[in-house]
This record gives C-alpha cells, sequence and structure tokens, in this order.
C-alpha cells in the first residue's frame, strides 16, 4: 500500500489517498487515533466510481470518525479509471436494454453483472484489510457498510475479520447468492429505501429473511434511492457503535 | 378524572392510576413536568388486561420520562375487570379455535374481534386525551405508542391531537382498515418483529405500504413477538424525541 495523498480535514479527520498495486483507495482516520489507541475500521462500500461517490464516501467517514472509527474505500473493478471487462460492460448494456425497455431485468443479466464483480472485489477488500490492519492506528473489529450488496454479503461469509455489517439494499441480488446468505452469523442492519424504483423491494424483504444472523434489523423508510433520512444515517451509525466499541 | 392512588417511583416518576367513568388508567409524569413547563404526552397501547401488562408498561413509561415525556394508559373495553361483551369472546373463543386447528384465520374472524374493538376504544382514548390536557403538567404534542395497532391507525386519522406514532405490527389487521392507513399522513415508526408467529408479516408489510405518511419507518428486528430488543424499543423513543420534543 503506497499513499499518494495527505490532507487534514477541518473536523481533525486525516484523509489519505492510497493505491493498492492498481486499485486506488482512500483512508479516513480520526483526529484521535494512534498506536497506542487504534480506531476500529469501517469499510465503505459504494457502486463504483471514486470520484463520483466522493461527496457522500467522505460525509460517512467524518460522521464515523466523529464515533472514533477509521473508515476505508477502495475503488470497484472496473469502476472510475480501472480496467473494463468485456463482459462486465456487454451485461450493463444488456441491463440499461431491459430497464428502458422496461421490461424486468433477468436472473441472467444480474448474475452476468454482479458475480464476477463479487469474486474479483472480494479478495480485493481483503488484500486492503490485510494492509490497513497493518497500519499501528488501525485496529479491529472491522465493520462493512454499504452496497453492492452482493459484496457485503459474500464478505460476511467469507472474511471473519468482519464483525458487523450495515448493508444497503439497493442493487440488484443473483438468486445463488440466497444461499450464501442463509451462512451470514454476524450481526446485520439492513437499509431498504421502500421507494427506491430501481429496487426490488420482495427480493430486499427476501435476502433479509434469508440472512443466518441471530441478530439483524430491517430499517426501510421513505426517499427514493439516494434518500436515505439522516435519521436512519444515524441509527445504522449507532449500530456500529453498539458492535465494534 | 379521578385519581385514585398516588405514588412517587425511585426516578422521581409520579405514578397515578385514575379512573375516567368506568375506565381504569394510570398516568406518569416526570419528576420534572410542572405547570410552568409541561410535559410533551405518549399514549401507550396494549392488547388488553392492564394488570397482566403493568411490568412492561411502567418500564416504558419510565424510559420515556426520562426523555421528559409523560406517558399515560387506560384499560381497553372488555379488558381486565371491564364487561365483556358476548359478541367479542365469541369472536375470541372462533379466534382459538382456528389457531388451535391451525386454521387460517378468516377476515370474517378479524373483523368481529378487531372493528368493535376500534369503534368502541378510540373515543375512550379521545376522552382520556381530553381529561389529560386539562392537567397544567401535561401539554402537547402527543404520540401513541404501541399496539392495537388498528386503534392506533384510527387514532392517526381521526384525532389531530396525535402527531407522531411508534405502531407495533403484532395484531390482526381488518382488511377494510387499509383504507384508513392511507389516510394517514403523520410520522410513523412501525415495529415489526420479523419472526412473531402470530403474527401475518405479509398483511404488515402491505399495511406499512398503505401508511400515507410522507415520513415512515419500518423497524423489524428478531426476537419473536414479546422479544423487541433494546435497541429497538431506544430507536422508537428517539423517534419521539424527534417529534415531539
Amino acid at each position: 500500500m503506497r499513499f499518494t495523498s495527505e490532507q487534514r480535514l477541518d473536523d481533525g479527520v486525516l484523509e489519505r489517498e492510497f493505491t493498492l498495486g492498481e486499485i486506488p483507495g482512500i483512508l479516513w482516520t480520526p483526529g484521535s487515533a494512534s498506536a497506542s489507541a487504534p480506531a476500529p475500521l469501517i469499510l465503505l462500500g459504494h457502486p463504483g466510481g471514486l470520484n463520483k461517490m466522493y461527496p457522500r464516501l467522505v460525509g460517512r467517514a467524518r460522521h464515523s470518525a466523529a464515533e472514533g472509527f477509521a473508515s476505508a474505500t477502495i475503488e470497484l473493478p472496473g469502476g472510475g479509471d480501472r480496467p473494463r471487462s468485456a463482459a462486465a460492460e456487454q451485461a450493463r448494456a444488456d441491463l440499461r436494454r431491459a430497464l428502458e425497455a422496461g421490461e424486468p431485468v433477468s436472473e441472467d443479466i444480474v448474475d452476468r453483472l454482479v458475480l464476477p464483480l463479487v469474486e474479483k472485489a472480494v479478495p480485493e477488500w481483503q488484500t486492503t484489510l490485510d494492509a490497513l490492519l497493518s497500519l499501528p492506528e488501525i485496529g479491529g473489529p472491522i465493520g462493512y457498510s454499504g452496497g453492492v450488496i452482493a459484496i457485503g454479503v459474500r464478505l460476511a461469509v467469507v472474511e471473519p475479520r468482519v464483525a458487523a455489517a450495515v448493508l444497503f439494499a439497493g442493487s440488484f441480488v443473483p438468486r445463488v447468492m440466497f444461499e450464501e446468505a442463509r451462512q451470514v452469523t454476524i450481526p446485520l442492519h439492513v437499509l431498504l429505501q421502500w421507494d427506491d424504483e430501481g429496487n426490488d423491494r420482495q427480493l430486499a424483504l427476501d435476502l433479509f429473511d434469508a440472512f443466518g444472523s441471530k441478530e439483524k434489523t430491517l430499517n426501510a423508510n421513505m426517499g427514493g434511492h439516494t434518500g436515505v433520512p439522516q435519521f436512519a444515517g444515524e441509527a445504522a451509525a449507532r449500530f456500529f457503535t453498539r458492535h465494534l466499541s
């Protein structure tokens, strides 16, 4: 991991851009984080396109820093300036075509779109975790927060260092991943935007039902895909405070 | 309204039993409540049987008092020592028989069980509200909290003094009340115990969908009918703090 820039935000949060091989990422640590008091870490998921997502990501990171948490994110495979795969581009084009035609999105399209992304992204998150945990100012436990929800599900199953997750039910989930959802046992806080037109509400409810976790909360609100109310963000933050502090 | 007993709880909360005509009830006011700083009021709904419900009700009332809220509850028609109606007893017996036989509970049974209860209980809550608001230590705004959910729905529609409601989706709702749900516009926080065997989860989700409120949150958790997690109770309390303070 190589840090490429560093700036101190006005609330004392240290923001550092890094690259991990070809993967760009950002790490935010609270002003209070030090080698003697390493901060728990929240991995910030997003739909890809770090630059576009930056304003919302830094907002979430600053909020978490106020609770004493470090946050980190990396660009998704095929996101931002990272190389695109022809298969993923084809799946994305097929998805766009289906949506524009008002057709239901077939399971085949979802599988082709999401499964390769999960296969590639999860090991990258794990490598990132290795690198971040080698820093003295970062400690455990680890949380995952956000979308792509299928990436969060896979991480929750295969990565024992992830102790709790806030999952944003706002993206397509391959049906085959329901089996994996049953294997999730960590505490979950699932955010669902009830009237998110681009999201399959019933599928999100089925997925919530499938999770094997003894503690799982579904927090559904109004306001569309990007309109998560402030109080719902605060409830998600409290979930992490409960489980990672 | 006639107060019949009065005691100061160890946290300073004043607990007063009262009768309003034939209806017994309990009022809890925070130690800080006074004529100069009247407390907002939360109406505590329950499934009937004040004595049996007392431990849970006083717990909710003390929690609310710590936030500066007064709380009040009354016995339901046919609950506790209040006179039972033959029709309600018949409906209850039919319900029991259906449940013991493992049969689905028919809409007819639900209608006979819940609709007359709503018809009787809601005006009683309104009369109680008149009486409570005449006390100098009680002010507005008013919240309704709990079950029977159909009573909460009706109150939210017909009683403009109720400004926000926490509804507990744990009891039967007549299908005809879905039209009323669409007329609800106040902020709602709906608690659903996801694996509550005695509750129709799909009906609860449909009801949540039907509510006309621009701000509505569904907070679903594990733990069975009576196992609402402490953090979910706290989230409901924060909802009232947001809307009644």
